[in-house]
């Protein structure tokens, strides 16, 4: 077990879990889940065989079935590790086979929208503690996952009015035993939050890559030589799963569109300000902006290094 | 010596190499042509009393000095590692004290400004070969420079019209030996190229940044806690050298802008998509930008672990 991933439970948390969807995140806390010992039995449940299969290769969950409704079945705590589009139908679909008195929870980076699909669909007798755990990387599926993903991070719970105090302490402890720090919010403000610190930023990214991709002036090629002057950073967060973030967008979307709106007027202004040489408001904001960067790397949610750390092995 | 640095050589590309402005990328080329012996002498000329006192610590020149004139006199080859606003004014500066038939050269981001800027000021017998190696971190100072900066990443050369060829050459297999690729092409399509794939990434970073710390609806302290999701990318080129990218913008107008515009016109298209639920059209996109990755990381521009490879040293 790895040193810093905090020490296992003596009793797990939960008899049984399941998780729906075992990609990059539901694959992360399967193992996580397993090193820490959070849970008596671990199911997986995903829809696709050929990750089912793949998950029992790499023996990180007790059972694995295609099955939603036998998947769910006797587990005290279900999470939906899918798209936040699917989240309305995934809990129609497994209703039947919900425990009365479990907590079903999920993972989205959307939260009123998954509220207004999920609820709807749940029993009175199953608590539905909506959670976000700001963590991930650009890669996908269940090879992609590993234990310590969530460490350091945050995890957002955003409880809807009246939801049951004893579950939301269930799945605070749950995200705390894995390493994550709890922040509880409303729905509303998550959405507004994480559109200018994930959804906008994701849109920027694949924005001008997809526009450098398209100029007739400069060659493709030309784009990915000399790319080190930064646009490669842009890139890796435009390698992220298409179709979670087209359904990010989608059911995000008067938050995004906002917060894209702020940021054009913003930019009108930068375009101004170089248009007529005002060199003043550049520079005070580019002496501006260092100063987030030192927030965010003393607040532990970024590496010192230069560039990211990234892999230099010859460095002098 | 770095075991990835190349080979150093038996006998000095130059007799005397003056470096001015000992910030990141002049003390990076100090440090390798030392490394590798590319020069017999290395000066180091800063108009900072304060580097210039670093810089005798570290010990990466033979020679420091505040004094422009005497610090370029017999040097065979010049290099300009200031911003590229101030660049006409220290050429006519150091004039007095340029060598007949020496190569002057400079590592600015942008070319055609640079070139209207230092030529007008330099002798019939000098040389210029302007030169821009595209590598960096967002780190500044004579500390933050490191031998293997370059190593494996471009440098282009953009030399003027009737440029001397033997002078070129030189240039060439100056950054060669240092380990970079060596690309040429005329001033007016480097600016346009890295328009797209550095100032307007620059630009766009700076910012998201600034907007996310205006917003009255989102604090700080919650942009800096979730900046997981994908903003924390962003501030690292947002923490770039004020200084520099206020002079790049100032002096790369055009391109900027027209690449702006272009991207402002993508921009409101994805909007729209977003605004009229079309998941097709973001589905797209989104599955076209990952190639572009691809084929950074396979040209060796990029790293292909997770996450830049951030340091993660919990990894499970």
């Amino acid at each position: 077990m790895p040193e810093r991933l905090g020490p296992s439970l003596s009793k797990p948390l939960f008899e049984r879990i399941a998780l729906i969807g075992l990609g990059l995140i539901g694959s992360s806390i399967a193992r996580a889940a397993r090193h820490l010992n959070l849970a008596g039995t671990i199911v997986a449940v995903d829809r696709s065989e050929e990750v089912v299969a793949r998950v029992r290769e790499l023996r990180i969950a007790d059972e694995a079935t295609t099955d939603l409704v036998a998947g769910v079945k006797d587990a005290d705590l279900v999470i939906l590790c899918v798209p936040v589009g699917v989240c309305g139908a995934v809990a129609e679909a497994m209703r039947p086979g919900l425990k009365p008195g479990c907590i079903v929870s999920d993972v989205g980076s959307v939260k009123a929208s998954v509220i207004a699909q999920v609820q709807p669909h749940l029993p009175q007798d199953v608590h539905f503690v909506p959670a976000h755990p700001v963590a991930g990387t650009e890669h996908s599926g269940p090879d992609a996952g590993f234990a310590t993903l969530f460490h350091n991070r945050w995890c957002i719970l955003t409880p809807p009015d009246g939801a049951d105090e004893q579950a939301i302490e269930r799945v605070r402890v749950f995200w705390s035993a894995i390493g994550s720090n709890v922040e509880i919010m409303s729905a509303q403000h998550h959405d507004l939050v994480l559109a200018i610190t994930s959804h906008v930023p994701h849109l920027i990214a694949y924005n001008i890559v997809g526009t450098a991709a398209d100029l007739e002036t400069v060659t493709q090629s030309e784009v990915i030589k000399f790319s080190a002057g930064g646009f490669r950073d842009f890139t890796r967060i435009a390698a992220s799963d298409p179709t979670m973030w087209r359904d990010i967008f989608l059911h995000n979307k008067e938050a995004v569109l906002e917060m894209l709106g702020r940021l054009n007027e913003d930019i009108a202004l930068l375009a101004r300000a170089i248009r007529w040489g005002e060199g003043d408001k550049l520079f005070d904001l580019f002496t501006r902006t260092r100063a987030i960067r030192r927030g965010i790397i003393s607040s532990g949610q970024e590496t010192p290094e230069p560039d990211f750390g990234r892999r230099r092995e010859d460095k002098a």
